[in-house]
């Protein structure tokens, strides 16, 4: 059975040696310093390990059960969740006015992180009611943030959001959930919904429903779109439960993981329901939200590779199989530990290196998401979106591949359920599906988010990481870092440029290599965060920092990465300049 | 639900156009002419829709059930197997003098990925019987031929390998098992095996257990180990079934997949085996049946992706969402099909380029198996040996890749179970796992089978890219063909150089870049193979062939692989010539 150890050390080299939060003229982060972010990590890392890294195994085997419309939660689930609104920490970065403690995203981030390791179905249902909670605060009237924020901030009442219909998915415009105004200036709310993780189930008083639906007189397509707040139960004026909504799950999926969380069919049968934001400007509102949810994905990606790694390395220091081919390391015991073998240290460098670089990519994007938001730092903002396809796309497909590694650790016991290493794959899988399948991250990215603004985001991008290179000229300690980073970033330029210069002739062409582009610029991202983290471990190393240990591993771990992973970006490129006349050669019907 | 439908004309193709079959020396290929092979493989892909494919999804989700020492499988198994023995499918490669229809290996190839695209679980029952009948056609005494093989070339008796140990896997020299020598010249096995594939079972009378045990007198490690029949019931003088034997399975595994096929513990309580083979060569044994039971894994790693491709496709088809950026290609539906997409095209591409070039791959060394066999042809043997764990290790991890990737086609449903996507991923991630993990097969590869007869074989491997790129030198449109083929030899070529030269120092510099160089080798042979597939479709086409959709087709997709597959050979090298330093940098405790 897996266990859990949050990487709380990683985290505050991150913190205070990377990202030097304390130093940082972002509004809160003064306060952030390191007795502190220890302290709310370690007591996240102790519920994470004891309470909800044990019930991970139950919820994947005992799943969620639907009787009668009520859906029933894995065994332990609702003491769990419990603990976690006991604890405050389902309020961590939401606005004090509502009851939140207001600490940074980047903090809510961080435990986030540890939560979703230990158990990634069972977050899900806090998760999401975060995503809520931001549309509502975001879009919502002051009466309405007073009505629904503080028992969501509390995890009292929980939240979902509802895009997918059975004919369409990123095709929104295909949406026939219908909403028809009624007097008193609400909406009834009709059609059908799938795909609604924990639209129904018993760890909560109260459920709002998010609803994108289509109100008269928007148009066609994704321009009548509005959203809309559906209670599970109405409110009463003094904020105590009304009447039952008319909506219910109509079915629950069977699925490859996170069986802990109920993916909903919902059916809205003339629910009861209040616009949120603007009239037909529902789009825009779930796009405003669309950069936290992203991370958040993203997130799970590395964070499910993370507690996968955490297991296959101690297996593979456990386990005795065969001897090191240069001389015995357990000459007394009948076999050495695996970890000895070059190929195990590959694989388990891999993933290492991976979750270390994603882990402090989004930390970053985190950072520059406060920035955005609590110095409305425009550059930040534009640069956040612009990295967010690269974190979500990039982060759960190498997160899935190092989850699927780690089981590989394990050999035929890997692919045993007791072991617990088929679940994390199984899980990580669905990251790089739902919040926009990767394709379609790959699509945002070189569709639109690489000419936002006239391309001004991924300029400043490409003058921050030669910046980054220029800035340690002068040390050869940081050449094997800076120099992959600038070829690395040469073939991405190099990519874009491509691009532009093609897809004025055959739009085909950029769309063919969007997805090679999204993983190129993923290991550019991760070869600059590697090179800042080597940067502010040599500095802590220079000023006599007492665990030379770890740093010397960060170090050591980083050069793998440059070394081993950045030669992927001369693939991308290649594949990318083949263009797209072998992938759309085929009609379609001769395929 | 998912559907399948045999890739007939690809088989035939690859037969015909690319092996000749008829045209080749090899005994018995004379006789598989068109009309012969296309009845056959036609008649396989019946079974193959008809009856296997709609129990797959019934294996998965009912599983085995472990009651009272008894094992039942999915409902409709046993008819299911009672139809392959009536069709005399189990006996199509199998010695006439046992029963066996004498087919060459090729044949038994061909109709093998049917099946296992079909349903793999299922038809593990059929496959493994058919290695324990190959281990005892090999090494059996004539009275032990004639005593098991008839019953197992029918199916009656089912066959099983136990090899694997809960304290050893590859290490096989940890083993425990030990067989006591009686007065009588058999032998009591007492020990526990783990991980043994319908070890038990209600499809078959009996159930001959093939178990590797360490007898006295053999001495330590590997060296002492031998190879026993141990049948579930003793068989009489005159083929009748005598006492249960002292053998249970203990326990039945829930795994990620392959549900329908029980994977038991099983328990040998002194019970009663004979040798088979010779005393302590029971590792030659096994190694003797290696190259065929790995070409079977490999097989299944492409026909679990060749049977979610065909879903894939058929879903890219006929799903409508968004709209093709060049223009509307359903200009009076919703939306256009998925497979409009250039990333979803990319995606397909992938997947059948993979595919086909798999099979060419899988049929030739088929062919090279029936030559080594048939004709004591050395040569075929050691290239075919040389190419095992490429055929193992890079198709099964490629194949699990592109099962992961006909899944994302399906967006969102890909995730549901109802889909049937995810089980094709999860049953073919354990093709990476057994029968060496894919990490030993890598080993095997650099450690092995390089410098195996004095790398005779890898220098035959490449004189036959070159002689293939030669022969096309004056025909210009096999230039997107040759070029890539041309350069990636040449890399590969490097990679085996850098570990000669850098081997001597440092042994752990060669296996830190065995697994690269399994992937860097798995695309050249795949691209040896486009290139013999482009010639073959490019001769048929000047030939007149009728099939003109098809073979253009081909080419194609060939074109497709060489451009945007082949680039993956250079990033293996750079991976490879990194060397050791940075995989090994880390001391076990600084992980």
């Amino acid at each position: 059975m897996p266990t859990y150890t949050a990487p709380v050390k990683d985290m505050q080299f991150l913190l205070h040696n990377v990202l030097k939060v304390t130093a940082s003229d972002t509004p809160g982060y003064g306060e952030l310093d390191e007795g502190f972010t220890a302290a709310v990590l370690e007591e996240a890392g102790k519920v994470a390990s004891e309470v909800l890294a044990p019930l991970n195994a139950v919820g994947d085997r005992e799943g969620c059960v639907l009787e009668n419309g009520i859906v029933r939660t894995p065994k332990g689930f609702d003491a769990a969740f419990a603990a976690m609104k006991e604890g405050g920490w389902t309020a961590l970065d939401c606005d004090p006015e509502y009851g939140g403690q207001g600490l940074p995203y980047l903090m809510g981030t961080a435990v986030g992180e540890i939560f979703v390791s230990a158990n990634m179905a069972f977050n899900m249902y806090q998760g999401l009611t975060h995503g809520a909670y931001s549309a509502i605060h975001t879009h919502g009237t002051d009466a309405q943030k007073a009505q629904y924020l503080p028992k969501m901030v509390s995890c009292d009442w929980t939240g979902t959001m509802n895009l997918t219909e059975p004919h369409c998915g990123t095709d929104l415009g295909l949406m026939r959930t219908k909403a028809e105004p009624q007097e008193d200036g609400s909406y009834l709310i009709t059609g059908q919904k799938i795909f609604i993780s924990a639209g129904e189930h018993d760890l909560a008083e109260n459920i709002i429903h998010l609803v994108l639906a289509k109100a008269p007189g928007g148009g066609e397509g994704t321009k009548g779109i509005s959203l809309f707040i559906v209670p599970k139960f109405l409110v009463n004026e003094d904020g105590s439960l009304g009447a039952r909504n008319s909506l219910s799950c109509g079915k629950i999926e069977e699925k490859m993981g996170i069986h802990g969380n109920a993916t909903c069919v919902m059916n809205y049968d003339g629910a009861k329901g209040w616009l949120l934001g603007d009239l037909h400007k529902g789009m825009r509102a779930m796009f405003t939200m669309m950069n936290e949810a992203r991370l958040g994905v993203g997130l799970q990606g590395y964070a499910q590779a993370a507690a996968a790694y955490e297991n296959a390395l101690a297996y593979a220091k456990d386990r005795l199989q065969g001897r090191d081919v240069t001389g015995a390391k357990n000459p007394s015991g009948p076999a050495d530990p695996l970890i000895v073998h070059p190929d195990i240290r590959r694989n388990l460098m891999e993933q290492k290196s991976f979750v270390e670089g994603a882990r402090a990519l989004t930390f970053w994007a985190a950072h520059l998401i406060d920035r955005s938001v609590r110095q409305d730092d425009a550059a930040a903002e534009g640069l956040v979106s612009l990295m967010i396809p690269v974190i979500k796309g990039f982060q759960t497909d190498k997160g899935f591949d190092m989850a699927v590694q780690a089981q590989q650790v394990f050999g035929g016991h890997g692919y045993i359920e007791e072991w617990g290493m088929s679940q994390f794959a199984r899980d990580a899988r669905i990251a790089m599906i739902y919040e926009g399948a990767n394709g379609v991250q790959a699509l945002d990215l070189v569709g639109r988010k690489l000419a936002q603004d006239g391309g001004k985001h991924v300029m400043a991008f490409f003058d921050m990481v030669k910046a980054e290179c220029k800035a340690h000229d002068g040390d050869d300690r940081m050449k094997g870092f800076t120099e992959p980073l600038k070829l690395a970033s040469k073939q991405l330029q190099q990519a874009g440029m491509f691009f532009m210069q093609s897809g004025m002739k055959n739009p085909n062409t950029a769309l063919s290599g969007s997805y090679d582009f999204m993983h190129l610029m993923g290991h550019v991202c991760l070869g600059l965060m590697w090179t800042r983290m080597a940067r502010a471990a040599y500095d802590a190393l220079d000023g006599g920092h007492a665990d030379r240990d770890y740093l010397e591993a960060k170090i050591a771990t980083g050069r793998f990465y440059m070394a081993r992973q950045l030669p992927a970006c001369g693939m991308h490129l290649a594949r990318i300049e083949s263009g797209a006349e072998t992938v759309m050669a085929l009609p379609a019907e001769a395929f």
